[in-house]
């Protein structure tokens, strides 16, 4: 007899939505999660609002995580963490870590969904000097700065006068490796442009970008609402150092569309750095034996056709384990794996029977 | 006690997935096609190859299909027209036209998956003169002489030495009044032109743009091959009128890079034109009060937390019918709402039990 089971590895949106689906139609879902907490990195990096809607993160987790609460068709096992695998098909065992403890876990099939990490842009992109310089930040440390309200310069704490966005940080970048495009930034930057617009009203917002992508209905959802009513400034164009100049960041580049060198005065850069198979991700793949593309994120089978398949029966991998994604497609993907999951365990039970 | 069975209205590749998806949990998928096909608008229009594996459109589709053949669980109504609709989830009468008869299908869920249709560009970009000059094309007059390996100039038959896309042609565009981005036309002038430069190597290409939006994995898979194993030439600039010169076109517009007019004369110009809901979709936006946005696709509740649920309980969409979406999308979100559609009648039922 198969086991009918499911575990969901990775308590992001695409878990979440998967753990979900499968309990509503009736099946078993065991959601493991490292931490003590579900919301993958918008919990985790404490993103302020989310894209395109601005909505509050908290709020719109919450809403997420509520139907998994005292849910008998849902296990959660927290501070858990996936060392090994055993079986096949209908009949997986689960080697894992939990609260100290080695355990089991059976299932009949496996989904994975331990998403991306942020790329560090201390480690080959030294140009920018994120290390080096106190008000060079990333997205996500403007989103933490953004949630609280309390949107400064790090080296004074005083309210910035203008700040810069550098698109394609450790993306679109063949010298890194990083050759896709992390699909996110540009509305990321966008909202965060809004919000340091709206908190610090004096503040100048500029973008340096190379196309923005802003596709579908974020165009007129945050592209074009940035540019009229927040009066944020788009320049095509690339940075290629940050440099001190007394107690203000000089930008260099190139302005694209005047075609000349640019050099700019700023209180802040914040960097839009892109998305990066998990360390997590990159140990199911080696735990499962699944395929990864050459930049490390789980490769799905079948091209467009199939966005969750992984090349072991049974194992499905959902959301930005696969690739940079946003918050419609790992929730989209979720639901596919959750469906394509309990098909795998039924066909494997009448196989049995 | 309520219906089970769940009638999906359009066989596109979210249709697709979704009816594959509901038979497979073993539960009864009833897709209504209006068509005597299934393949929605890429057997429609008869695509050559997919984006962004430039695999041949037929055999993919093929792909899809063939899982629905002899299901038990699956009965496809091809040339059926839902007309309209009474009851609510867990009790839905369709009325219907199926090879020129009045029937009525009984189902406890629907799922809307009618997808777009491309913008008519001689609606109101008479500027490009579409209807009057022989050799403009749209993207998918292209898309058929490139799967036919004819691509000649239809207003002499000849080779085209010089050719040109122009992008977001009924897209991103206020006058229009379509403000969105249709998301895949970067992608799908890309691929055409490398099979332009592949089936007729002397013709040179250049595509206009506004951004190039080669998101996710596409910037390596189409992108940079485009530009440097096919030497097709991307000027970013915009053109706003063509006019006929001798047996030329010629195209006239801005260099936003080089900052001048520009004049230049092509052989055949194909325009990038961008989705709009399908005459289909608003038919069952009207018949099941499902709400639309202000563009007429149909509005999904939940923001990016729900890519599937409309505001009539029971009732579904997924894939093109809400908004501009690639493959991906389409067949991601056909199998989330197969699982919410199941996990409503499964509800339902509880609540009559």
């Amino acid at each position: 007899m198969a086991n009918q089971d499911i575990v969901i590895i990775g308590g992001g949106p695409a878990g979440i939505e998967a753990a979900k689906g499968i309990a509503d139609l009736g099946y078993k879902a065991i959601l493991v999660e490292k931490r003590d907490r579900l919301g993958g990195n918008p919990d985790e990096q404490q993103y302020a609002a989310l894209t395109p809607d601005l909505r509050d993160t908290e709020e719109a987790l919450e809403e997420m995580i509520a139907p998994l609460r005292d849910n008998p068709n849902i296990e959660v096992k927290y501070n858990t963490l996936v060392t090994g695998a055993e079986g096949a098909l209908g009949d997986f065992t689960l080697k894992a870590v939990s609260m100290g403890k080695e355990i089991d876990i059976k299932a009949g099939a496996v989904i994975i969904s331990t998403g991306f990490q942020h790329f560090d842009p201390g480690r080959e992109t030294q140009k920018y000097g994120y290390y080096e310089h106190d008000d060079v930040l990333t997205l996500t440390d403007a989103e933490k700065m953004l949630k609280a309200h309390n949107f400064v310069r790090p080296s004074n704490g005083e309210k910035p006068k203008r700040i810069c966005f550098i698109q394609c940080v450790g993306s679109r970048d063949r010298q890194i490796g990083n050759e896709y495009c992390s699909k996110v930034c540009c509305g990321i930057s966008s909202k965060q442009a809004i919000e340091v617009r709206q908190q610090v009203p004096d503040c100048k917002v500029y973008i340096f970008y190379i196309d923005m992508r802003m596709y579908g209905y974020w165009e007129n959802e945050i592209y074009w609402p940035a540019q009229e009513q927040h009066k944020v400034n788009y320049i095509k164009g690339m940075a290629t150092e940050i440099v001190k100049k007394g107690d203000k960041l000089l930008v260099k580049g190139e302005d694209t569309t005047l075609r000349r060198p640019m050099e700019v005065e700023m209180d802040m850069v914040i960097l839009a750095v892109g998305m990066e198979p998990s360390e997590g991700t990159k140990q199911m793949a080696s735990i499962f034996g699944i395929k990864q593309n050459k930049y490390n994120f789980l490769e799905t089978t079948g091209g467009p056709l199939d966005t969750v398949s992984t090349n072991v029966p049974g194992v499905f991998a959902a959301g930005a384990c696969t690739g940079p994604a946003d918050l419609e497609d790992s929730v989209s993907a979720g639901g596919l794996a959750a469906m394509k999951a309990i098909a795998s365990v039924r066909k494997a039970e009448m196989a049995t029977a």
